[in-house]
C-alpha cells in the first residue's frame, strides 16, 4: 500500500507518473534482497542515474551531509569533481567494502572500461543490526553485482526489500520508499525522484498529523529511549542543474526528512546524494584536451520549484516506505511491526478538516 | 498573542519559563523599532549572549548556512576559531555596514577594551523591501548602539518590532519570534532558546495543519509567485556544548524552520547562529601564554535532546513571529496584513483530533 | 622595484604582459591611499572584474578561506550562488563597513541599477593598524567610491599604496603585489592574474632562498614573536571555468603563498576569492524565467596548468610586494623598514647556481 | 638514507628523537609490503593513534581534503563526530575495500569490542597503477590485518614499503616518508608527527633548492606531462588540541606539500588526517549517560607554532619518501627510478650558501 492510495496527499505539487525516482527518464533501481535463517535479514539496493556506461558518461552529482555519523563512500570525491561515476549502491553499514567491491568489479568488467585504473564507489548504508546478524557481515559482492544487475525501470518495490529489509523507522519497520514530483510546464516541466532507505527515529508525522504521539510511540517518550538511526536519500532529477545547485536540490531533502518528525538525531547517518541525468550536461570521461563541455543550466531564480520539489517527495517517499513495509522478525527472535495502518488511517481521518 | 496562548501546543518538550530566548540565563535582547513617514519600516535587534564583556570573554558558538542568498558578517571567523566575540545584531539587507559601526563602537568603546584594533562584527539581516524604503539605508549605527543598550532579560517583544519591522512571512506580516525548551532532569536539564527573524514564503503549516493551503495563500499557488525571503535565527543555550556540536544544533534549526512550510527558496538568506554561554567554556580575550582551557562537554551521545528541542523551538518561534505581528503599511502605500487569527483558529481546530 | 626586474623569476610559466591581474583581460584595479598627519596610514584596493555594470553582469567566482581569523564580507553568497556582483574591495580590518557602503552606494546609483535592493557587498581586509590608528576608523565611503572610480587597465601600482598603505609582512613593510602567467596556446593560453594585500608572517623564503633565516628576521625566531597578520589575495582568470573550478584555483594561492614562508598563522585572515570574467559564462541579472544559462567550461582534467599558474602568481606577487615597498613611519612614531633590496640581492646571488 | 643524514635541514624548528611520526608517544606504523611476481607492487600501511581500544578510547580527530580526487573511506564521520575510532589505513585506489574489511575485523575481534555493530574506518590511497597490477586488487583483508598487527613504535621503514611500494612522486619512485618537529618548552614542548605516501606531481623543490628542474624532470615541462597522483598524509600530535584546531593542522600539511613544489594537480587525491592522542582528551566510546567530558586545550593563539611544525615536518617527510625509495620495476616491465642522490647533492650543493 502506498500512501497516495490511501488517499494521504503530500504537498502541492503533481507526481510523476509512477511516483517513484524511476520517473525520471533513464533512471534504473534493483533490489537484492537477503533474509537467510533466523538472523539475516538484509540487502542492497543499487541506484543507476542512466542505462548508459556510467564511469564513460558521468552525471552531475552532489552530496549534502545531513548527519555525518555514517560510513558513506564517494563523497569527497563527488565534492571535489562534481559528479558520480558509478551507480549507487545502498546496504548496511558493515556492508561498505562489499558494495565497493562489486561496483569496483561491475566497472571494470563493463565493456569500454578495460584501461579503468580508479573508481569512485558510492555506497551508503544505514545499520540493521536490530534486526539482522549486522557483524556477520552477510552482504557480499556478488549481492551487490545482482542489485545492479537487477536494476531497471518502472516500478520499484518499497518495504523490505533491498537495503531497507531491515531496517527500523520511528519505531516502526522501516525499509526502501519513493515519490516523484513533475514540476508544471509553467515552472520548467522537470521531474526530481526520491529514494529512500529508512532506518531513523524522531516523533512521526504523517503529512501534518502527530501520529507518533497518538500511536504513543516516539523518541524520548519516556526521556530514555534513542531516537537513533539513520537516512539514506538519493534525489535524482532531469533538471539541468550543476553541481552547486544539485547540492542546494541535497540539502532540501532533509527539509522533507524533518516533515516526517524526523531530528537528525547523533547517531543518525543522515545522507544526500543528488544527480542530474540531463544529456546534455554529461561528462565523457574521455574527450580531446582542451575542448570544452557545453553545458546549459537553469538559473539561480528558478531553482525554487525544484526545491519544494524535492522537499515533497522526500518527505512522501519516507512515509511510502512505512506504509510498504510488513512485520519483520529477525535476529535474537526480535520483531519489529509495521505502522499499524488502519489505526493510522484512523488517526489521520480523525485529524481531517471537518468543515 | 502567542500561538501558546491560544492552545498550540508545538513539540513534546515542555518550554522555559517565559518561552523566549531569554530563558538562557545571561542572554539578553534589545529592539530599536524604526517607523517612520509613510516609508521607512525598519529596526534592529541585538542579541547579547551574556552580560559580561563579550570581547573579553568570548562564548563558543557555529553558523550554518540553510541557505547563503544573504550578506551575514562575521562568519568565517566564528567558523576558524570557534567563538563570537560580539553582539549578535539583525537588521534589514542594505544596514550590515551600519550594523557593522554600531557593535565596533560598542565594543571598542567598553571599559577593558581600549587596544582592542580588530572585532568580527556578526551582523545577519533579512530584507524588507517590499515595506520599507530600504535603499534609502536607514538604519544608522546610533540605531544599533540603541539596540545594543537596551538589551535586557525577560519578555521579548515580539512581531513588528525591530529587525522585524518591515518583514514577510508566508504572505503575511512577519517579524520577531522566540520560543524555548526546556530538557527535563533526565535528559540533562538545559536550555535551548531561539530568536527568529520571519522573511519567507513556502507553504505554511501551523503545528502540521495546513493553514496556508487553507487560506490559500502560499508559493507557487498559481505556478507564478516566488517563495524568496530569508530568515535569519538565532539559537542560545547554556548547555555546555563545544563549536562542532553547536554547528549540528544549528543545521536542525533549519528542520525547524521546515516543519512550517519553508522551503529555503533560492533567494532566501537563511542562517543559523547558535552559541554556548555555559560559563564554565566561556573563552577569555587575555590569557597566559600556554595555559590550557579546561572545558566540559556533553558527549556527542547526549546530544539528540538538544536537536529536538532546537527544531521545536525553531518551528515556535516562527509561528510566534506571526502570531504577534500586525498589519502594516509601508512603502508606496503597500500593506501587508498579518495572519487572521480567528480564521487561523478555525482552521486549526477543524484540522484537531475529533476523537 | 619588481623582482623579475632583478632577475629573480618565480616558477616555470610566462608571464603576462605586464605580469599583472590586469593582463586578464577587462579587470580593473584602483587604489585610494590615505597618508594624513603622523597616525593615519591605510587606503583602499578596488578590483574590478570587468568593465561592465558587475550587477547586471556577474561573474563565476569562489571564495577559499586558508584562515578565517578576519572579516571578510559578501562569502557566504559566492559560495552559495557561484557569482559575484560587485567590486571587490580591499582596506583595514576595522574599514569594512565603509566598505561595504562604498560598494553599495556606487552599486546602487549605475544606470540600471534603479530597482537594486539587495547587494552582495564583497569587502576584504588586514589589520595595518601597527603603522595606523585603525580604531579612528580613517577610511570613509568616499575613499572606497574613490578607489572603484580610480580603477583603471594597465600597469597595477604595488607596495605601500591603497589598501598595503599600513601593512607588515614578514616583518618588513608589505603591501600591494601583483603578478600573472599566461599559460602556453598547448596548455589553453589562458592568463591567470593575482594581486595581494600582504600582512602576514613567517620564514620569508625569495624564489627558494632562505632570506629571512639569512637576515635574521623570522617568525618564532626567539620562540616569542608572533607570525600574526593576514594576506588577502585575489586570483582573475579569462579562463572559462565555473564556481567548483574557481574554489580549486582559490585553494591552490594558499600553496603560493605557502612558498614564501608564510605560515597561516592562527591570527591571519587569509582568503582568497577567484573570479572568471570569461564573456560568455557572465550571469546576467534578469532574464527570461526558465531560460537556460548556455556555459562553456574546462573539463576538470584540463585544470592543472591554472592551478600551477596560481601558485607561481601568487608567489611572485606576494615578492613583488615587499620588494615594491618603501620604509614607512607611522602611528606612535613606529617604523616598518622595507625589504633591504641589497642585502636580499646578495643573499640571493650567494645562493645561485654556482655551477 | 634521510635528507638530514646528508646534511639538508628543513626548516627552523628542532626535529623530535627519530625524526617519524612515532616520536609521538603511543604512535605505532605497520607495514605490509607485497611484491610478487612482476606485476604485483604494492601494500598497507598502518597508523595507530595509540597502544589501547582504538574504538573504546577514540582520539580526537580532523580531515582536511586538499584536493579530494581521492577514495578517502571514513571522512564524513571524522567531521561530524570529530574523533577517530580505528587505525588509519594507506593503500591503493581499489584496496579501499579490503582495507574496510581488515579495520572492520580487527575492531570488531578485539577484546571488548564484542557489541559493537558499526566502525567508522578510515582507509586512504594512491593509485599504484603504473608500477602495479591494480584491476587485480593484490591487496586482501589479510594484508590489511597484518600491517595493522605489525605496528610498533620507534624507527619507521621509509620508502618502497607498505603503501608506498608501487607509488611514484615528482616523476621518481615515491613512497612512505615520516619526519617530525618537538616544539621548544617556551612554545609548548609538544611533538607533531607526520607519516606520507607519496605519488604525486608538480616541480620538485628540495628545501628550497629547484631539483626538479635542474635534472630537467618536471611537470609540464614539455607542455604535455601530466602532474597527477597523490598524496596521502597523516600528522600526530600530543598536544590539546580539539577537532577543530586539528583541521587547522590538517590544512597546514598541504602547505608543506606546496613547498616541495606540489601542486595538487587535478587527479590528485591530497587528503591529511590530523590527530591528537593527548591522553587526557581521548572519549571513551562507554559512558554514563550526561557525564561531562571534562578536556583541555590549547587556545587559539598558542596553535601557530604547531602549524609551523606540521608544515615543516610534512615537507621534510616528502623529502625523505623520495630519499629512501629504491628504483623498482613492475608492471609490464616498467621502471621507475629513484631520485639520483649523488647528483641530487651536487645541486643542492651547487645552490648552497657560498658565502
Amino acid at each position: 500500500t502506498r500512501a497516495r492510495d490511501l488517499g494521504i496527499e503530500i504537498g502541492i505539487l503533481p507526481t510523476g507518473k509512477l511516483n517513484s525516482i524511476t520517473d525520471v527518464e533513464g533512471v534504473l533501481v534493483g533490489h537484492l534482497t537477503k533474509i537467510q535463517g533466523k538472523d539475516i535479514r538484509t540487502g542492497v539496493t543499487a541506484i543507476l542515474p542512466h542505462r548508459g556506461n556510467l564511469f564513460q558518461e558521468k552525471t552531475p552529482a552532489a552530496v549534502f551531509v545531513g548527519n555525518g555519523f555514517g560510513k558513506l563512500a564517494g563523497s569527497t570525491q563527488i565534492e571535489e569533481l562534481g559528479n558520480l561515476e558509478s551507480p549507487i549502491v545502498l546496504t548496511n553499514t558493515l556492508g561498505i567494502a562489499a558494495g565497493m567491491e562489486g561496483i569496483i568489479e561491475y566497472t571494470l568488467e563493463l565493456p569500454g572500461n578495460e584501461a579503468v585504473q580508479s573508481v569512485n564507489a558510492v555506497v551508503g548504508e544505514t545499520n540493521d543490526g536490530y534486526l539482522n546478524d549486522i557483524r556477520g557481515q552477510h552482504v557480499r559482492k556478488e549481492d551487490v553485482l545482482s542489485a545492479i544487475r537487477a536494476a531497471k525501470e518502472g516500478r520499484v518495490e518499497e518495504g523490505n526489500v533491498g537495503a531497507g529489509t531491515g531496517t527500523v523507522c520511528f519505531g516502526f519497520k522501516g525499509g526502501i520508499g519513493t515519490s516523484s514530483r513533475k514540476l508544471p510546464e509553467s515552472l520548467g516541466g522537470y521531474t526530481v525522484g526520491v529514494l529512500v532507505q529508512t532506518n531513523f527515529g524522531g516523533v512521526l508525522q504523517i503529512n501534518g498529523v502527530p501520529v507518533g504521539e497518538e500511536l504513543g510511540q516516539y523518541s524520548f517518550k519516556n526521556h530514555l529511549e534513542s531516537a537513533d538511526g539513520s537516512c539514506m536519500i538519493i534525489v535524482a532529477t532531469d533538471a539541468p542543474v550543476n553541481e552547486r545547485n544539485l547540492k542546494r536540490i541535497a540539502q532540501r531533502a532533509m527539509m522533507g526528512l524533518a516533515r516526517t518528525g524526523g531530528i537528525a538525531s547523533n547517531g543518525s547517518g543522515d545522507y544526500v546524494i543528488a544527480f542530474s541525468n540531463h544529456s546534455q550536461n554529461r561528462i565523457a570521461h574521455q574527450a580531446t584536451t582542451l575542448d570544452l563541455l557545453q553545458n546549459e543550466m537553469l538559473r539561480n531564480d528558478d531553482m525554487s520549484p525544484l526545491f519544494l520539489a524535492t522537499i515533497e517527495a522526500t518527505e512522501e517517499a519516507i512515509i511510502n516506505s512505512l506504509f510498504a513495509a510488513n512485520d519483520m522478525e529477525g535476529k535474537e527472535g526480535r520483531i519489529v511491526k509495521s505502522l499499524p495502518l488502519p489505526r493510522v488511517m484512523e488517526i489521520i481521518k480523525s485529524f481531517g478538516n471537518k468543515d
